[in-house]
Parts: C-alpha cells; sequence; structure tokens
C-alpha cells in the first residue's frame, strides 16, 4: 500500500530511517481503542492529538474502535485494517485480554512502531497472557513495541503526544534538548508536567513500561544518536538485559550525559519493583557499581533528577571542582559552602591579586573569602565585579551566585548584569535564590538569560557536583 | 512619664510583662535613623511601619532624625529624649560609630527594649566600637538588646515588623503557630519572605544577629512560654552560652518541637560562621551532639527546615515509625518507600483482615501491599477507602498517600473526600504530589482543609521522619 498517500511526513524525520524513527516519527497514526467515554484512557489518548495548542497530528491520527463508527466527531474504523493508509505507528488501548488479536491486526497491516498502553501483564501476575503475547512478538521482529503498561510517548519538535494525560490537569513541555525516558508511566506524567514549567524544553518522552520489546537500552541507543537530544534522564527500576546495557550505556554516556533515578535501592522495595514492571531488580550495590563504570550520572531522587537535568542543559563542564560562592547574605552563604562541601566540592581561593583588587574596591564590611559576602546592602554594581573577577580567575571553576531579591539594593538590573556575564562566561555559572512572590519572578527573567537557577542552596550544590562528576567521566573517555 | 497617654497596649500583650514582652508588644515604638531616603535601611524599616494591609502601629510610631523635621511626611524628633510619650522599643538604624551614644539616650528615655539593626561591629572586626557598646549594655542590663548586625523583628498577631526588607519585593506571613528565631538576618529574610507562601502562620519572627544581649537561649525560653507558639524553628551559628542552651533548650524541646538548622557544620565553613557573627562555631559533633540530648530536631538544609516546620504545624505525633503508602501511580510509590526506609522509617504491613477486605473490593490490577497501588484509573472512592483502612489499621502508625492529580480519573472530589478523613483522623496524614499548575492548586485545596502536602516524596519521607525523632523525644521526658 506505500507509499504513503495523504501527508507529508512529519517535520524533523531523520532520513535515513532507523526502526525507532517510526515511533518518533509517524506518518500516519492509529488510535485502537479510541472512545468517546468519559475519563477513559481511549478518549484522553485520541483526545490529546487533537489538543495542546499544536495540531500536527490532527490529520494523521485514526480512531479504530469497532463498537463505534464515530469517536468525538471523527470516523471510527472497525479494524486497523480498513484504514486506506499506510500507518507507521499504532497506539493499543484496549483491554489486556483483547491486545494480542490486535497487535496481530498490527502485524498484518504492516505497523512499524506499536505502543501498548494496556497494563494487566506480567505486573499483576498475567503470565499466560504476557507468554502469549511475548511469542507474537518474538515471531514478528519487525514490529517494534513500546510497552505494555506504559504512559505512552511525547516528542517536543512535532508536537506528537500518544499519552493519556488529563488535557486540563496538566501542561505539556516545549520543544527542546532533554529527554526523559520512564520505566514508570507515573513517574513519567510528573515528568512531563513538571518540565513543562522549566526553562528548557524535551526532546522526547518515553514510557517504556514493560519493555517487551523496546527496552531501556535501545531508547538509550536511540537517544545516543539523536541530533536533537543534549541531555538524557531515566527513571530505571531494573535493567532487562545487563551486558547490553553496560555496553550502550559506556557509549552514551561518553558522548552525553546520562542521568538515572534507580527506583527499588532499598531491600524492602525490591519486590515492589519486580511486582511493579515484572523486571529483575538485582542489588543496589550492583547497580551502583554498573552506573559508576558506565559513567552515569545517578540522581538520589526526583528532586535531584528535576535539577540535573537543568543545569546539564545550559553549563558548560568544569575543570575542576573549585567553586567560588558570592552572596548578599552571609548565613545563605554558610549553608551553601556546608552542601558544597558535603557534595565533594571544594571552596575556590581566589588568586591573591583578584582578592587585593576586590578590597580596594569594596567597602570594608565585604567579605572577600569564599563565600563572598556583599553584604546586605550590595547592588548590581557590586555582584558584577565579584561575578566578573571570579569568572577570570584561574583558581575558580564554577561560579555559584546567591541573591536575596528582598533587599532594598537589588534591582531587576542584576538580573541584567548576570545575563551579560553569561553570554561570554565559559564556567559554569549558576544563580540560588530562596523566597517568594518577587523571587521567582526574578529567577524566570534569569533562566530567561540562559541561568539556571536553584530554589534551594543545597540544590545547586548537588547540581554542580553532578556537573563535576560527568567532568570526570569525559576526561576519563 | 507613664503611665502611657496616647494609646491601649497592644492587643495580644500579655498581662503579666516579662522584659522581652516589651520587646514583641510594644505600645509605643520609636525608629531611630529614620530617613527619607530612596533605598536606605532608615527609610525601608519606617515605611515598613505603613504597610503590608495592617497599621497596627501607624500611630504608635515615632521618627527619629536629627537632620530633617519631617520624614515621609511624618514628624521627626531630633532625639529620642523628645518625644512626648513612652517609647516601649527603639529600632536603631544609624552607622555603626554613632551606635553607643544612641543607646545611652535610650537608655535615659527608660527604653525597655532596643533592636540594633546597624552592622560594623565585631563581625568585621570592629572590636573597640564594640567593647564600647558591650560595657553600656552591660551597665545597663535592665535595657533588653536584639542585634547589633540583624534583621529586627515581626509579630505575627500585632503585624509589628521592624525589619527593613523592601515592600514590593516580598510577602509578609499571616499569624500563625510557628516561630522562627535566625542568627542570619539573610536567612531570616528568605524565611519570612517563604513562610507567607505557606499554609501556617507565624507567631514571631527574630533575627538576631551578633546576640550581645538577647541570645538564642533568651529567645527560646521566651518561646516556650509564649502561648501562640506552637512550633520553634531556628537558624543557629554558634551558641554564646552553652550550658544556658543546654538547660534551656532540654526544657523547651519536652514541650514543643524546637527544629535547628546549624550553619558552619563543615571544617571548611567554621572560620566564616565566626567572621560573620562573631560567634564561637564549636565543632559539628559537639552540636549534634547536643541536639541529641536535648532533643532539638536538627534539619540538615533549608528544604528540611521549611517542610518540618509545616509537618509540625498540623500533625500529631505517631506512636510507632510504620508508613503506609498509598499511591496511584507504581514507581511514585517506589521512590517514596525507598526515601522512607532511607530515612529509617519502616513499611508498615496491613493486618490480614484488612488486606483480605481491599483485594475483595479492589479491582485485581491494585496492589495490595506497602506501597498500596491503586493504579492509573483510581478514582476518589478508592482511595477513600484504601486511606480510611489505613488510618484504623492498628499496624500503621502514619499515613502517605501519593497523588499524581493528571490521570482522567482524578478529580477535586479526592480532595473533598481526604479532606473529611483528616478532620477525624488521629495519626499523621500527609499528602506528596510533584506537578505543575493543576497540582498546585490541588495541593493548596488540601492545604486549606489542614492536610500538609509536600512537592517531592522525599521530603514528606524526610519530615515524617523529623515526627518520629520528635514522637521519641515526647516519649523519653
Amino acid at each position: 500500500m506505500k507509499p504513503h498517500g495523504l501527508l507529508h511526513p512529519p517535520h524533523g524525520r531523520p532520513k535515513n530511517l532507523q526502526p525507532l524513527d517510526y515511533l518518533f516519527y509517524p506518518r500516519h497514526v492509529a488510535v485502537i481503542g479510541a472512545s468517546s467515554q468519559k475519563d477513559s484512557v481511549g478518549r484522553a489518548v485520541f483526545e490529546n492529538f487533537f489538543s495542546h495548542g499544536r495540531c500536527a497530528y490532527c490529520n494523521k491520527v485514526f480512531a479504530v474502535n469497532p463498537k463505534h463508527s464515530k469517536v468525538l466527531g471523527h470516523k471510527s474504523y472497525k479494524n486497523v485494517s480498513e484504514i486506506p493508509f499506510d500507518i507507521d505507528l499504532a497506539v493499543i488501548a484496549v483491554p489486556a485480554r483483547f491486545v494480542p488479536n490486535v497487535f496481530l491486526e498490527c502485524v498484518r497491516k504492516k505497523i512499524e512502531a506499536v505502543i501498548i498502553l494496556s497494563a494487566g501483564f506480567s505486573e499483576i501476575g498475567e503470565m499466560k497472557l504476557t507468554q502469549q503475547l511475548q511469542r507474537l512478538m518474538d515471531k514478528n521482529p519487525q514490529v517494534r513495541v513500546v510497552g505494555p503498561n506504559c504512559f505512552g510517548i511525547f516528542v517536543g519538535d512535532t508536537g506528537l503526544n500518544t499519552t493519556f494525560s488529563a488535557q486540563q490537569k496538566m501542561l505539556l513541555p516545549k520543544p527542546g534538548n532533554v529527554a526523559f525516558i520512564s520505566q514508570s508511566g507515573a513517574l513519567g506524567v510528573t515528568i512531563l508536567d513538571w518540565a513543562a514549567t522549566q526553562p528548557f524544553g524535551v526532546s522526547k518522552f518515553v514510557s517504556y513500561g514493560n519493555a517487551m520489546d523496546v527496552d531501556e537500552s535501545d531508547l538509550l541507543e536511540y537517544l545516543g544518536k539523536d541530533s536533537k537530544t543534549k541531555v538524557i534522564t531515566v527513571y530505571l527500576e531494573g535493567v532487562k538485559h545487563g551486558k547490553k546495557f553496560l555496553r550502550i550505556a559506556k557509549n552514551v554516556a561518553r558522548k552525553k550525559p546520562v542521568i538515572v533515578l534507580k527506583g527499588g535501592v532499598t531491600q524492602q522495595t525490591h519486590a515492589a519493583t519486580i511486582s511493579h514492571t515484572g523486571s529483575l531488580a538485582g542489588s543496589t550495590e550492583v547497580y551502583e557499581g554498573v552506573f559508576k563504570q558506565t559513567g552515569i550520572i545517578q540522581a538520589h531522587n526526583l528532586t535531584h533528577l528535576f535539577n540535573f537535568a537543568k543545569i546539564f542543559e545550559t553549563e558548560p563542564l568544569p575543570n575542576k571542582n573549585r567553586v567560588q560562592v558570592i552572596t548578599n547574605g552571609g548565613g545563605y552563604g554558610i549553608i551553601t559552602a556546608d552542601a558544597l562541601v558535603q557534595n565533594g566540592l571544594e571552596l575556590a581561593k581566589l588568586s591573591t591579586r583578584n582578592i587585593r583588587k576586590l578590597k580596594k574596591v569594596f567597602p570594608p564590611t565585604v567579605s572577600v573569602h569564599n563565600p563572598i559576602d556583599l553584604v546586605g546592602d550590595a547592588d548590581a554594581n557590586r555582584y558584577k565585579i565579584a561575578v566578573q573577577t571570579a569568572l577570570r580567575d584561574p583558581n575558580v571553576d564554577m561560579v555559584l551566585v546567591l541573591v536575596l531579591f528582598n533587599t532594598p539594593a537589588i534591582s531587576a538590573q542584576l538580573v541584567h548584569e548576570l545575563g551579560k556575564l553569561k553570554k561570554t562566561a565559559k564556567k559554569p555559572l549558576v544563580v540560588a535564590s530562596t523566597g517568594s512572590r518577587f523571587t521567582f519572578e526574578m529567577r524566570q527573567l534569569l533562566e530567561q538569560k540562559g541561568i539556571p537557577t536553584f530554589s534551594y542552596p543545597e540544590l545547586a550544590a548537588a547540581s554542580l557536583r553532578a556537573l563535576w562528576e560527568y567532568a570526570q567521566v569525559r576526561k576519563r573517555n
């Protein structure tokens, strides 16, 4: 039936197609199990093709539902074979027991990629059904399958969204450089929704669930080569094939930062991860060894996963681990210095020449150590001098600027000055600032200027540590 | 000149006055160094008496500035002695070198409490000036002094605000039960601004700076007896008088939770804390020993300080450390269980009877372990059954509910149901939920119903651990 008759390939689709390109850049999509029923997964998935502002797939998506001739006003096909166009991607949202048959229909239709959203397989002990599906998949390896028991995918540059997120209840990220892959659908939703509030955008998002075919390693490999992806973040409960993962992860981590949050790291949660996606949990020590060996950066909680993604998206890698802290609040500087040291970073020591210079230009209340405490009446100019000096000092590898935006002397002028310095900065330059409304606004302005900001100094410290950790990985390789 | 002629004592002022009551509940206040000059501390302090909605002190505050007859349109006195009323509290915002003389004038005026905002004493090595001031203070112990080098105080129930926070750049908290005392003025600002966004209110806030007279122990003692304060949080760099602190902290922690964030815990930051407020830093091990011994709950970073304050304000203390997790997202449940175990808490095991009951009412996809995974199509009713069961189960001491608000089946109905359960709950019941706009809204609704919510599961876990830690303190005493 090829070539496709209806529409051009989507913008961004590579020329030499890899199997997984059909997943991320399909020309036509079928939603099998599309439905008009309120609060159903089949409805949410289908609706999402027509929402969230972008509608790149409005004319390229087809509803399949044997019980209805229309779904949400669109023609519905009884069977995927009835669709008069070639289909690159099928999204399956039917009850588990119907999945094997529906999959076979996709095979017959020569569909290249299938996403099975349906739950009810190995994760709840339905081994017979799982094995039946596995056999069919093994017989048809040309069809690449994501899932089952997953949340779907989202592609930043085309707006393709096969998830069943409830439109009014979450936001979608803008196009960008950060990829997220998640074994857990729930965490996937969270990540997508949260990423929408971030300064960076998302290249590809995949919730891959039980990983009966496409697994974390396949996705890592694809994203490693994906020109639109700069940073890869992963939520992982277990690895399907150890050796394959080791080989691919090592290879990818050499080129791009790979940040992993591992779920099920305590003995008490091992059992839960096994039941959750039916994967092998493995001991924490084994995983930590694998991460170290491959150069993967481990995030120990969700906050870190999110903040690491942010810092890697904008910042260059540091040469060494010496951080200069610049603050307008003494105590704020001290807890930050504590956090840096606790993260294995060093407090930089400015060159004697620079110390002398700063002491000359600053009032005697200013403390020219590390932290440089510009004190409560510091204005944009005082910050400018300190930050510029630190950026140029050979003894400084990273600059962490703390700002309490609530003092009388601080205004948006500071954002302007930091933005100017950022343009030519060759070292990581980040800002931490805790507060409410006004602080949020100033942080957003800073992020628009490409400066990552953190709501708490301890998050900035942990993120700088991740940057330094990855700098060492890159030096090693 | 007493009794006071102008106005009645402020609402909330206790009947049997303690010396520090003049600080928190003054009848008349003098701002010495009040100024009309843009961006000056003297202006910000004086202006704050006329702003932020409440104006309890509009007719009770007097400007003192020898250079001007008017400050911001208000009569200015050349000297505090010229004010034709008794003054309970003087706020001093003049350059450091003038402070000793100004202090003497306050003594002559028989002012009971003085806040010295001015910096430029021991913290920058000005020992001569510091000693001069110290001698004057020692000669007049009847005058209680907060500072110097501090940010001032804020009193929730009267709206008294002697800080020099820039009005447009920060919010002020509502009246409530949480007290904050901070050696660092900068952290003080941050805390005030941040607290304004929280569900709870603030009873008293004090930035006490160099603590030349009133120190952390005096404030702890006062707050321990203060009927308006339920939770005490402290940012501490060093302790002035070890034995005094030990005695008072032990006594207060027996009655109310005292949460301390200690700044300067790494060797590299000791020097900075000493220069910062001129206090003795002491080794980390010594402090940790003191905190353990006295029953103080240590927060290891700012995020924890904030989140612990929140959980203590609403939640009862648990009997034991067994937590039941209830989620609608598997992976989200697993990383939460990891965090609980890493915090030394136990995953509760529901009674066999309840497990059987839940298995009967829930669909087979639901996993009735810990976490209870209600899966992606869980609605308010499924949550209600699970939470109610956990609250009633004798094997459960705390209930941690995780909600991904982005699924089609979750609506505000869940908030309603949880709010109803909270009313009769005798165990800690908290919610963690990560996301953006819709999630924020739902969290705010939950907090209005008295349920503390956390943006990340690891913060909920750490906060429940703090609750359990304090429960053990109370059992011990």
